[in-house]
């Protein structure tokens, strides 16, 4: 039985735990357990073995048994021992023997050679430079507290960072102390709704109406909070506001006012007040996701609905879409009512987001590198929907490119009944992309036609044109014009 | 209604929305709005203005219009011109008006002199030079796709580092396929039992056994889950494993097997092979919290019970006190018929901890740093166990200090009946800490005694020496021996 465990090696720079304890005289016993250790990959090959003299002391061992022990490992090829160099674990003994290997992770559709998934930045763009010097001045500068436990609202470094930068840039009226800072999206959908046996209690009821085209993930979150959605339809101009007053019996209400989530249209003025009205009069409430709001590249680009109704918006936003989603945080700007709850969900010791990225995010913001960088995105992305768009008028002009205006991603709208062929040619063309009726709400009743949602922030800079160019040879052909002559769409087509 | 947004200012350095809409002439217009974002602090004193040309090209404007608006703005003491330096926001401004101030956040008890709260290491100690050298390191040879959606297990980098980590310092048999990143401890244990009404569909079903004396939250976290928690007896050698075999009915046990909370002994060895035997038997699983392990002063530290059952353990481990709670990475060891489904639970989107910090860490292990850290914060919190020892041992013989051979904190042992009295005297001194009864599970038979749980990690070095002088001022006084002579304890003893 493995008991009685022996630091052995703080000398060697590390720790290591050998096991005394069982049958047998001390040396056998310390023998087994140093070739134990070595042959389980605790002890790797080349290791420096500290001094018999201090590994006895260490053990309350006699030197002699220790020396000998080390002789009779040496003797056996575990253990060299060099002039100089001391008793180090033998570079040729077998690799460790891991414990029972598991089965290889569940299989994963193979990475396409194009990726125009939706929802993702290029992420050889992520500003490694720029991020660790604003880190070396945040770490440098925060206080000692700031490494202990944390406020579940999130650093206030960074909440007023936020409060001023969303003002400014979003028209988002934010003040820190009705910032929550949280993990992403999802993780603030979860605070809202997980309900009361969920992760610590829901704060929202529902049902709540969602467009009836967006991300599914978000409906699966609601829904496995027990919160019922319905879907609200589309139109040209965005959400249809008007089926939310005119009875449909629901607490609030998930949007995406600045770029509708896929289709693209900003919601029409007239109905951002309008919902705005709508919570207003009934007590409702509005989540706005504003996912990729700061990327608009034509005019009159769309501040936050929760400007006109800060106390019934929710506004919620990250970094996943502006800089990466590998620094997990995003936001929150609660209406007032709502904030003690939300922080009652989280809890005193759910953080979550990391306190160093949160310190590092907050400078980066506070000086300047974050608009920065979002403007130098902004024209790289917008450099991208336009050769985008230029190929498409050039050389497959009956598709069209809509949702273009700002965001990460445009739909290209194909002929009814052309959407699914196109996605699986697509495939056979090494693209990995999605149609609308991937984002269809299961009871959304007015179909939004077909199309492709072409994400064309996600690849690198260097495969672009590339992407660009397989992803024509996958559209299909126009009216009264032949399948492409090659026949590279492959059989399925 | 503040519609047709109009982005103002790229050249200004930062993103700014003026509204155009509205009633009067264009003038009219636009003064209002740069006034109304002068006045909402959306444009800082001294912000500078772009140019009226610019302005004007950019809005669509006339340049008249625009330049009589700056020179309206300026002649009502919002803006200031000067040669040389263009039109900027007055500095005399008032302050901004920031949309309804909220209500003071919720009163929290006034900070006190002296935490000896258990659970947090030395803020004070956080080694950000070091941390930030990883950092540089490891951003700087991360993969472009590091900073794309990540691996719901977390990095593999990390992962690796840890793997080498646990099974060399903790006898943990880790495997990198079957380590789970995660936010920390509390995000481990929601990820196991959030029930399918909660975030995202629970794993582990109950009832659990758990130490009948432990943190609360963890409890709290189960039983949200609709788990029922099933408390086990302590005694000198740790939980008592018997009970479970003796017919409790339940699904597995949460322990704190290298140095139980809060009353700090090792589960006994002969503990340590029956709960694997019992798991083994039943089908049934254990949750090992190994909360501190690497702090541990004296002979004989306690390698991980996992190594003895890798099949039948979750191992559960953080850096929150080892290096600090604003790190937020925790992990989970799993036995391989879990790993699917904790995915499956944590999700694609999910990926929590953040993959800088992730890589930061996994750089700050695999060069020596985590250990080189470990072995300096060893020695500092072991000073610190001796000199709490040393001062009860002269000035207050009659209280003992049990829980010492390893951790961040340590018990006191009071005089039965004193543990409440001894709470509030320590209040009165300006200390925070818990008496044992605050650890104690509502369902305990067997009381662990009186006690204060003083957590000697939390304090920084130099308030160490005058917060165990408080220490000893609130301890109840010796059989026969009058109160304390200044009467310093005050009106509450």
């Amino acid at each position: 039985m493995p008991e009685s465990w022996v630091n052995l090696a703080e000398r060697i720079g590390s720790d290591l735990h050998v096991d005394l304890s069982g049958p047998g005289s001390r040396r056998a016993v310390l023998i087994r357990a140093l070739r134990d250790a070595v042959r389980d990959g605790r002890l790797a090959p080349g290791t420096r073995l500290p001094p018999y003299r201090s590994l006895a002391a260490d053990l309350g061992l006699a030197r002699n048994t220790v020396a000998d022990a080390y002789a009779e490992l040496v003797a056996e090829g575990w253990l060299t021992a060099r002039q100089g160099s001391g008793t180090r674990v033998a570079e040729r003994v077998a690799s460790p023997k891991r414990p029972r290997t598991p089965k290889p992770a569940p299989a994963r559709p193979a990475a396409p050679a194009y990726n125009l998934r939706q929802g993702t930045p290029d992420a050889a763009s992520f500003p490694r430079t720029a991020w660790l010097a604003a880190a070396r001045r945040a770490l440098g500068a925060a206080p000692n507290e700031a490494f202990g436990p944390g406020d579940p609202r999130g650093r206030v470094e960074l909440r007023r960072a936020l409060a001023d930068y969303l003002t400014r840039a979003r028209g988002v009226r934010a003040d820190p102390e009705r910032i929550v800072v949280c993990s992403g999206f999802a993780h603030a959908l979860r605070l809202l709704f997980a309900g009361s046996r969920g992760a610590g209690g829901g704060v929202l009821r529902g049902p709540f109406a969602m467009e009836s085209y967006g991300l599914g993930f978000h409906r699966e979150i609601l829904e496995s909070s027990g919160v019922r959605t319905v879907p609200l339809g589309l139109d040209e101009q965005g959400a249809r506001i008007e089926e939310l007053a005119r009875g449909l019996k629901v607490r609030g209400v998930l949007l995406t006012p600045a770029h509708q989530f896929p289709t693209g249209g900003p919601l029409h003025p007239s109905r951002r007040a309008a919902v705005v009205d709508w919570a207003r009069a009934g007590g409702g409430l509005v989540l706005e996701d504003d996912y990729d709001g700061e990327f608009r590249y034509d005019r009159e680009p769309v501040g936050a609905v929760q400007g006109l109704g800060p106390e019934r918006v929710v506004y919620l936003g990250s970094v996943s879409k502006s800089l990466s989603p590998a620094v997990r945080i995003g936001w929150m700007v609660l209406p007032e009512h709502l904030v003690d709850d939300v922080l009652a969900a989280k809890g005193e010791r759910e953080a979550w987001a990391s306190v160093l990225d949160q310190l590092t995010l907050a400078d980066f913001i506070a000086s300047g590198q974050y608009d920065r960088h979002i403007r130098r995105m902004r024209q790289r992305y917008r450099n991208r929907r336009d050769r985008l768009v230029t190929a498409l008028a050039e050389r497959a002009p009956h598709i069209t490119a809509t949702g273009i205006a700002a965001g990460l991603h445009a739909v290209l709208r194909l002929p009814p009944g052309t959407e699914a062929s196109a996605v699986k040619a697509a495939a056979w063309q090494g693209i990995a992309l999605d149609g609308l009726a991937a984002f269809r709400h299961p009871g959304a009743v007015m179909p939004a036609g077909d199309g492709l949602v072409v994400g064309y922030s996600t690849p690198s800079e260097h495969a672009y044109g590339a992407a660009v160019e397989a992803l024509l040879r996958a559209l299909p052909p126009s009216d009264g014009e032949a399948g492409p002559a090659d026949g590279e769409t492959g059989p399925d087509h």
